[in-house]
């Protein structure tokens, strides 16, 4: 298997979570060793890890390390110290769903525990970590082998924002068949839109390519269709936020253009898409509620001086939905799933 | 007749050239007092005015200033003076077409006027350069009238890049109507792209909207097929670079994503051409070359640090082409233009 960058690992020498800081990209490769709670729960808030899956691998293991570090010899001293761990953690990114699912999961599973030891809650509370993190690192090869399997030695390949190893436990989601493919010689060449305006395809996706020696062009986000046009580009790989019953899909701001721009030039438009990132409650794209986000990231985040006139209005929409009619299939770790999505994305789930 | 920003005035008192340092937007609104041939020459050379148009006709009036200054008594010795302030302020931007078309026009002028007495020549250039502002002024008026017939009151009209009264002698060619339009009570919503790398749409299109009170929405490129989606955009306006026989238009890069969106939401997509523009020696887009730019305005340019991994690969063309069947209509001075372009474009240009 090919190699890969892991944005969180746990170090058992010095009960430590190991993270790759994020805001310190692209310019400095800074790891950073997060031994107390109020470290971790910092790194969450401040970005320095992020991506729903990293996030979630994260909290997991900061509450094994809350309750690894407790003195408590009963295991009702040692619940109050881990949910204590807990209902830190959860304050550290209100909207991160995952963040939420694997502080429940660790929850469960010390509630099935609770009948045994103190030592052995812990050893299971460790087990449980590990589990969120190799469930994610299945889930991320599974869609890259998916992937794989629709795309062509020496492709082009267009990607927006960043869904790669940084924002998973490794590998990512779309670009997960980028790093199988580079391993088996399939000489992919990526763009990246720098995707404005948080320049996640900038910051993170073309420093995670470039560094682990992908063939990778950063271009802005405009000049999507000239790369099209000029036959650069075989097939677009997307990741995804929120992906409604009928296969219409949220993700960051941009991708529904870029889909529209595949369909004029004729190229397929893939959505890569773990299985829980379907929500079968919500019928279709109109049900997703989408964030707006606040002036200063257009005008003025970032550079050394205001781009715009003081006081102009700004619209920041951080996502956007793409209709279900623009996308080719959508690939996920039960494999390729074709439209129509309101039939074949249940089956897909139920598969699991 | 509404008012509007003039980006280059004669100061005819203090015998300069007044114009707005465009580098200083949208932080500073600085007026820049050019007496000297040299300062002229830098101020185009470091883009302090900017935009065809507005280039030539700072142009005219520096040779102008140039001859006016000149102490010969003689035709030929003034005529010395004049060639050599034309020679030298040829140099300040090599590729742009109107600066060589404005000085040769004036070198006619003097041609044409060389029998007559050292002064009667002067005031002849002085009329000359006036002329070239005055015939600027009438096109972008006229280009404001007959795109105005395409709208309505109320509309949003969605924008790329500058095309407005900085690029020109005022009014502009794609903003044209909207100055008109707001004189007139038509209440338009203008989206402004912010138009990466450059950010000319931020910096520029909408201080200068911004300034003249009219309601301007800035935007991230990647977020026109939101707005258009949201229904909030009934028309798309820009301007172009250079037009083709066949109608195919290249302007700023991102113009032809736009079109492709306007045609996918079957908004009607308009480009705002002076008749100069149009090549009829261009028998297509294909024939058009692309301008390629420095790496460093997508990474580096403007960042407070740069946002990309430093020797990651990066594309960068300056203009893309409109395929002429995703554009509605090309509205000229002589009216709007409809397809087929081949046929129509001579035409319009024969009404002149």
């Amino acid at each position: 298997m090919t190699e890969t960058i892991h944005p969180v690992r746990l170090d058992d020498e010095n009960d430590a979570i190991v993270i790759l800081d994020q805001t310190a990209l692209p310019t400095k490769t800074v790891y950073l060793e997060l031994k107390e709670i109020r470290e971790i729960w910092d790194a969450i808030y401040t970005l320095k890890v992020r991506g729903a899956p990293a996030i979630g691998i994260t909290a997991g293991y900061g509450v094994y390390l809350g309750a690894k570090k407790s003195r408590a010899h009963t295991v009702a001293a040692l619940y109050e110290d881990f949910k204590k761990a807990k209902n830190y953690l959860e304050t550290s990114r209100p909207t991160a769903v995952n963040l939420f699912w694997a502080l429940a999961r660790m929850e469960s599973r010390f509630a099935k525990e609770a009948s045994k030891q103190v030592t052995e809650i812990k050893a299971a509370l460790r087990e449980e970590a590990d589990l969120i993190r190799e469930e994610d690192e299945r889930i991320c090869k599974a869609i890259g082998e998916n992937t794989l399997c629709l795309l062509a030695p020496g492709w082009g390949i267009l990607t927006h924002c960043n869904a790669g190893a940084l924002a998973t436990s490794g590998y990512g989601t779309a670009l997960s068949a980028i790093y199988l493919g580079q391993h088996r010689g399939f000489g992919f060449k990526v763009y990246a839109d720098e995707t404005r305006p948080l320049l996640q395809g900038a910051r993170l996706t073309a420093w995670e390519l470039h560094t682990s020696g992908i063939d990778v062009t950063l271009i802005c986000d405009n000049m999507a269709p000239t790369v099209m046009n000029e036959g650069k580009i075989q097939a677009v790989l997307v990741g995804c936020d929120r992906v409604a019953r009928n296969g219409d899909a949220a993700n960051k701001i941009g991708t529904s253009g870029l889909a529209i721009l595949a369909k004029y030039y004729n190229i397929p438009f893939y959505v890569c898409c773990p299985l829980p990132t379907v929500d079968l409650g919500c019928q279709t794209g109109g049900d997703i509620s989408i964030e707006m986000r606040p002036a200063y990231e257009v005008t003025t985040q970032w550079f050394s001086y205001p781009m715009a006139p003081s006081g102009v209005k700004v619209y920041n929409p951080s996502f956007d939905v793409t209709h279900h009619s623009l996308i080719s299939a959508i690939i996920t770790e039960n494999g390729v799933v074709s439209p129509p999505y309101s039939v074949n994305l249940p089956a897909a789930i139920k598969r699991t």
